[in-house]
C-alpha cells in the first residue's frame, strides 16, 4: 500500500482508490478467509483497470434481502460467490452459464452493457485448468472422481467435456451419487460412466473434490495406503494446503495438483468474463465453454 | 498502489486488500468526484486499521432499496452519504445526533457494537474547524450566512454552537429562510438574529452556502465588487477550489478557505466518531459537540 502525506493544511491520501475505482466483490460466510481480494484485485490492476475486489460479508440469512440490492450498485461490475451462497445465487440472475444450469450454482457474476446479471460455474474449469497446467492430460484417460457434492457435480460437468475414457463418481451417499450420474447421463450422453469401485491402478487421475480432509490433516477421502506412481492427483481441498491424500500421493511418487491452484487458474478466466461481458448485452454474453 | 508479482504458478496479490478488510463506503450519485475514497482511506490506514473506504454509487431512484440492505453487510463499519441522499438517510436510521435532527440530513453514518446504525450531520462542523484552523475567531463575531438550503442550515447550526455576536441569514426563497430563522430561534433562544441585510464592514465573517459559483467561476453569491479586508471569507463549494467570491477576497487582502478544506476537516473526527461508535451500544452513541 502507498500512502502519501499530506501538504500543510491538507488531508493526506492513498493512490488505489478514488472516485472512479470499479467496484468487485466476494460474497460469502465467513469471509475472512478469502483470497479473491488480493489476487483478483492483482489481476484486473495488471490489466491496467482502477477497480478493487472488496470482501463482502453477508450472513445466510441476509442473503435473500441484501444480494439483489448489491447488484443495484452502479459502479459494481462483478461478484466471486463462495460458501455457503452458490446455491442460493442462480435464483437472483437474468442469465446463467451451462455449467451452472447442470450444477444449479453460480461462482461468477457479471454484469452486462444493459445492466443484467449473468453468472457462471467456474470451479470445474478452474480444476481443468489446473490439471492441464501441470501437463495432466484428461482427454481418453480414466478418471476417478471423489464426491458428488456441489462442487462434485461442477467439477464432473468440467471432466465430462474433456472426453475421458470414463469417469467414476464414488459418492457415500447413493441417492446423491444416482442423481448426479443421471444428470451427467442426460447432458454428456458419449460419456462413459462405470458403476462400482475401480482399483487405483484401472484409473489415471484421481479427484477429491469431497471435503474429507478439509481442516483435518489426518483424514483420507479414500482408503488406501498407497497410490501407483502413475496416478495424477488433484484435491480440491484449499486448507490445509497439503491434505493427508495430497501428502501419501508425493510419497508414492505421484504428480500431485493442490487445491489453491484450482482457485489460481478460475483468476484470469474469470477476470475475462468479467470484463467481456461489461461490453456485451444480456443476448450476445459467451460463456467460457 | 503495492502489487506482487506472483511466483510461479501462482497469483499474483496486492497488498491493500484481503478478506479482513473492513468496509467504510460513501454513497453518491454522481460519485466520480468524491475524494473520501482517497482521504478517509488515508486516514484508517495512517490509524493502522485494515479498511477501505469505496465509492459506492446509489442512483437516486434506487436508494431506499438499495441503501438499508448495504447496511446489513457484516463487514461495513461506516459510511460518508453525499449529494443528493443527504436528507433521505435519517428514515433509515436507528439513532441520529442533533445537527442531523436539527438539519434533517446526515453526512457520516457509524455502526454500533449491537448493530444498529446512527448519524449525525458533520457538514457545519467541519466549517467550524476550517475556520478555527485558519485562526478565525467565531465567537463574538458578527457572520453573514449566503444561503439556507441543507448545507446552510448544517452550517447555521454549528456556527450558533460557537455563540457569535450575530448571524445574519442571507437567502432568495424567503420561505425558506423564515424556516431556517425560526429553527434556529427555537434550538438557540440566545442567538441573535437580525432581519435584513448588513454592509460588508459590519460583519467579520462571511460564509458562503449558497451553491451559486459552483462549477462557474463567473457568478458571485453576493453583489459586492469590493470585500473589507478584516472580513474572512470561507465558501463552501468544492469546485472550483477558488470561486470569483473567494478571488475577490483574496485580491480584496481578506483571509479566505476554500470549501476543500471544510471537507478535509471532518475527516478526523468523522473517523474518531465511526471509529468510538464500533465500540459502544446503541443508547451510549456520543455525537461530536
Amino acid at each position: 500500500m502507498s500512502i502519501t502525506s499530506p501538504l500543510p493544511g491538507r488531508a493526506g491520501s492513498v493512490d488505489f482508490v478514488d472516485g472512479y475505482t470499479r467496484l468487485f466483490g466476494i460474497v460469502g460466510h465467513p469471509i475472512r478467509q478469502v483470497r479473491s481480494p488480493q489476487t483478483v484485485t492483482f489481476e484486473l490492476r495488471r490489466r491496467g483497470i482502477n477497480a478493487i475486489l472488496l470482501p463482502l460479508h453477508v450472513l445466510p440469512e441476509d442473503f435473500d434481502s441484501v444480494f439483489p440490492p448489491l447488484l443495484k450498485l452502479a459502479n459494481l461490475d462483478g461478484l466471486v460467490v463462495t460458501v455457503p451462497h452458490k446455491t442460493a445465487v442462480p435464483r437472483h440472475l437474468d442469465g446463467i452459464g451451462p455449467l451452472g444450469k447442470f450444477s444449479g450454482s453460480v461462482s461468477i457474476l457479471a454484469r452486462t452493457s444493459d445492466n443484467c446479471w449473468v453468472g457462471e460455474m467456474f470451479d470445474g474449469t478452474g480444476c481443468v485448468q489446473a490439471l492441464q497446467k501441470h501437463g495432466i492430460g484428461l482427454t481418453g484417460q480414466r478418471i476417478l472422481l471423489l464426491g458428488a457434492g456441489g462442487a462434485g457435480a461442477a467439477i464432473a460437468a468440467a471432466l465430462a467435456r474433456t472426453q475421458p475414457a470414463s469417469l467414476h463418481v464414488k459418492e457415500p451417499d447413493n441417492g446423491r451419487r444416482n442423481r448426479l450420474r443421471a444428470r451427467l447421463t442426460g447432458a454428456f450422453p458419449a460419456l462413459v460412466l462405470p458403476d462400482g469401485m475401480p482399483q487405483l491402478d484401472e484409473i489415471d487421475v484421481l479427484i477429491n473434490a469431497s471435503p474429507v480432509g478439509m481442516l483435518d490433516a489426518d483424514r483420507m477421502p479414500i482408503e488406501v495406503d498407497r497410490i501407483p506412481a502413475h496416478v495424477a492427483v488433484l484435491d480440491a481441498i484449499m486448507d490445509p494446503e497439503e491434505t493427508r491424500l495430497l501428502h501419501l500421493a508425493k510419497a508414492c511418487g505421484c504428480r500431485t495438483v493442490p487445491g489453491r491452484d484450482m482457485l489460481d487458474s478460475q483468476i484470469v478466466s474469470a477476470v475475462d468474463f468479467m470484463m467481456a461481458t461489461r461490453t456485451l448485452q444480456l443476448g450476445e454474453v459467451a460463456y467460457p465453454t
